[in-house]
């Protein structure tokens, strides 16, 4: 079964990547782009007998390895 | 209005961030898990008319700065 996680940081936390985007794209004259916040992508193939079972596994695999739970939050969807 | 960027490396390219997260996982005791392929997700706020203008303005930014065309794709959704 193939999931997706989407991981963002925090709404408080400061997006540094996503402030360097954002004054990137006013330099070069999107001056209409405004918040831009940057996070990560991350698509894995999980072994698991029902859809229940996957999301139960991909939220282990974040809260161990893939997200930063003080600063970052998931979103996990069945692609 | 508010669009999401799901950026990808193109299924042929190597995506070495994608295999060291399959190793740490394998070590830790997940090796139910396979074709881990890891992107960027970038949102943004874009002054735009309607949908279809804010997309090509998107499609602007991701060809100029945010997508590296040679060897990424990218997807678009409005959140």
């Amino acid at each position: 079964m193939r999931m997706q996680v989407l991981v963002r940081l925090k709404s408080g936390v400061l997006d540094v990547q996503g402030k360097a985007v954002e004054h990137a794209l006013a330099s070069i004259g999107f001056q209409d782009i405004s918040e831009v916040r940057v996070g990560r992508l991350v698509e894995l193939e999980v072994e698991a007998g029902d859809e229940a079972a996957a999301r139960q596994r991909v939220i282990e695999i974040c809260e161990k390895l893939l997200v930063n739970s003080i600063i970052e939050n998931f979103e996990l969807r069945r692609i």
